[in-house]
């Protein structure tokens, strides 16, 4: 092995930038840490003439990926350029030419993680992903190794910042959602085109990486239910804090027995829980696990230098275990069946808010209807809004999710109900 | 290697008792993560006699310590007795005779860790202690691992349960010290001997731990001042609350350059940053990296079965450094130079409560006396108490403590002031 590692690097954007930079002021603890320096041997950009954040050699820059993936001098492939197609072609000839592998990138582990790992172990390869999760948070090594010996029940994680931070203004400041994503969008917070963080789909690409792991079983992006906050209204969220409620995008991966949900959506949780605080653009997953009980990792789930410090994390593992000669042995793989459970067998508390028209005995009909269901009532609020009718919040104790569309069903068909202005999970009530 | 790993358990009590449970109840996973099972062949006690928490089969339960240490079967010690001469002495032996040790002993790593990882290193074994620190929070495994690339500035750390389960008993319901002392050793959470808590002592040894990694220096129990939470008083805590402050037992690890400085003490933080929320028993832990920024890990600090997780998870480290044939490689080992940092480079805001001659003039003097020492405030609070006298709260930006000293000293002459009541220091106003 010789007495530098050296790496290639595919793209040269926010979070390839940082892995330079931190390469380049950490050198010493780098050579102190693993006796041996860590070196950027080619970079692989789109354009060799793009200005750029951070001081680079011109001469190590290429438009050509032979360079870097068939170089003979290179052991680790970083890949930072994001996007699918491409990123899969060059990962899969870089694990096929034996280079170890770390990226970034969730969209492409969400989708193609299994069979990169196939293809990883085949070739003796590492690949790692630490910084697809969470950013500079070390997530993934916490629930992979330090909860190992424990079997995870639930991961509840707040895991795009976007729309946390989104969230935030509105239920700080009263803040409606355009403006908040406006402002977003000024700090860098939102892309110009928010669909993907807004509408969830960045959030369910990360809890599938985390079910995974988690339950050890080979979750898929289809098997995810979405749902974003760009419905979320600010009347709901100051119900809410009436409520000792705050709204919250949340990723749920549980299981129950052998059967597992995941889904992302707008949440209710308790003031009092841990998640509920977590501000701004900040990222926190809340991990159940049957013997270690309720724990949290909490940091910033973005930004160039957090995430490099994760690329870097994986980077300094692939070189200790080139060092010890044991790449490739990665001991966790999906050793169980997916069962995906039921309607009838996901039970959780709901928050739904009724327009409905004030006439005696309207909130009896309505508490009559739950009652047929067998659905009680954790509270209740009921504020006069517009002439003849009252806005009704009920928050259910726990109910299967059968039995809760149930009720929505009902409820539409309930002559004292003009209609169902909103509902929402409820999470973290009782769990404290 | 057998298709077996034999593990020899020193110690059968809170959490020798879960290590027994989670090996029996989680040997399927195991097996199929490690690829071969886990058992207990022997287990050193004090008492053959005495009722366990924990089914156990009576024929591997021994009173002498050669029949865990000496018998060729066992590949693993796990240490769970406490206590440090007879715990050394084991762990030496082990380390000896070539066997691979987990421990869960704080008091045993933070006096004698440097000399137990070297013999561990001369042997070739492996010397884990993720369970000393934050019970199960996959912590240390967080910082060493995790966050690799990265250079630690700043920990803080909630690393005492018995301590922030009475604190948090005195700021939410208004319980005085002693009543919630007494509450917190008729739940278990705290000893009848509650000094090694209350003291500080506790934390402060988790705090060598902690700050050993994170900066990688020799840091001893000797570097490290502590002060406990037994003369907190209610009234502080409710200034505090006016000034939107929370008071926790606060572990302070801090580099500035090459100076470090390490301590443990009931510290008032604002009311926004994380730790402050964080509550009952719970530990947290917050570490400020140079790259990454601030994360968080929170979790269970105690318990029988959240420590065993961690200790599990040092075992499943273990054996899988034995089948890799990779053990005693830890690469981390102190590398600079200690050097504590003097009273004038350690950098704080202070909370200081005076009882003040109620007469015209006299905060004059007061605010005179910090201006002359460069000394601003941030917030100002003045109460009318008894007749003649008020209580006078200021919370000042900044200063060094050599300059915080001087001024308590000024102020113990100036004869406006009665008497100093209390001071504090003050965390985490201005980071978030």
């Amino acid at each position: 092995m010789a007495n530098e590692v050296s790496i290639g690097l595919l793209g040269l954007g926010v979070v390839g930038s940082g892995v330079l930079k931190i390469i380049e002021e950490h050198q010493e603890d780098l050579v102190h840490r693993l006796g041996r320096g860590v070196k950027v041997e080619k970079v692989l950009v789109r354009n060799l003439e793009k200005a750029r954040q951070v001081d680079v050699d011109e001469r190590i820059l290429t438009t050509n990926s032979d360079e870097v993936l068939k170089n003979p001098n290179i052991d680790i492939i970083v890949e930072v350029m994001g996007g699918v197609d491409d990123a899969r072609q060059y990962i899969l000839e870089a694990l096929k030419a034996k280079k170890h592998v770390v990226t970034a990138n969730k969209d492409l582990i969400a989708l193609h993680g299994p069979e990169l790992e196939k293809v990883a172990r085949e070739n003796g390869c590492d690949l790692f992903y630490e910084a697809s999760v969470g950013g500079g948070i070390p997530l993934l090594r916490s629930v992979a190794d330090g909860l190992i010996s424990d079997r995870i029940n639930q991961v509840m994680g707040i895991v795009n910042g976007t729309t946390n931070y989104i969230l935030t203004k509105m239920t700080k400041d009263g803040q409606s959602y355009e403006d908040a994503l406006r402002k977003a969008q000024e700090l860098g917070f939102a892309e110009a085109d928010p669909t993907a963080d807004v509408e969830g789909l960045d959030a369910a690409r990360k809890m599938v990486i985390l079910a995974r792991l988690s339950f050890l079983t080979n979750v898929e992006l289809d098997d995810v239910e979405v749902k974003g906050i760009s419905d979320v209204s600010l009347t709901d969220i100051e119900y809410g804090k009436k409520l000792d409620l705050t709204m919250k995008l949340i990723g749920f991966a549980k299981r129950t027995g052998q059967e597992i949900e995941v889904n992302v959506q707008p949440t209710f949780l308790a003031d009092t829980h841990p998640l509920a605080s977590v501000n701004d653009e900040y990222n926190a997953v809340y991990v159940s696990g049957e013997a270690v009980g309720e724990t949290m990792f909490y940091g910033p789930g973005a930004g160039s230098l957090p995430t490099a410090t994760a690329v870097m994390a994986d980077v300094v593992e692939v070189i200790k275990n080139m060092i010890l000669g044991v790449n490739g042995k990665k001991f966790i793989r999906p050793q169980f069946e997916k069962k995906l459970a039921p309607p009838e067998n996901r039970y959780s508390q709901y928050y739904i808010r009724l327009k409905v028209k004030d006439e005696t005995g309207a909130f009896a009909r309505i508490s009559d209807l739950f009652k047929k269901l067998g659905i009680s009532f954790e509270r209740i609020l009921q504020t006069p809004r517009e002439e003849g009718y009252a806005d009704v919040i009920v928050v259910t104790h726990e109910t299967s999710y059968e039995n809760f569309k149930q009720a929505l069903e009902d409820l539409e068909k309930l002559d004292v109900v003009d209609s169902i202005r909103s509902h929402y999970r409820v999470e973290g009530d009782a769990k404290r």
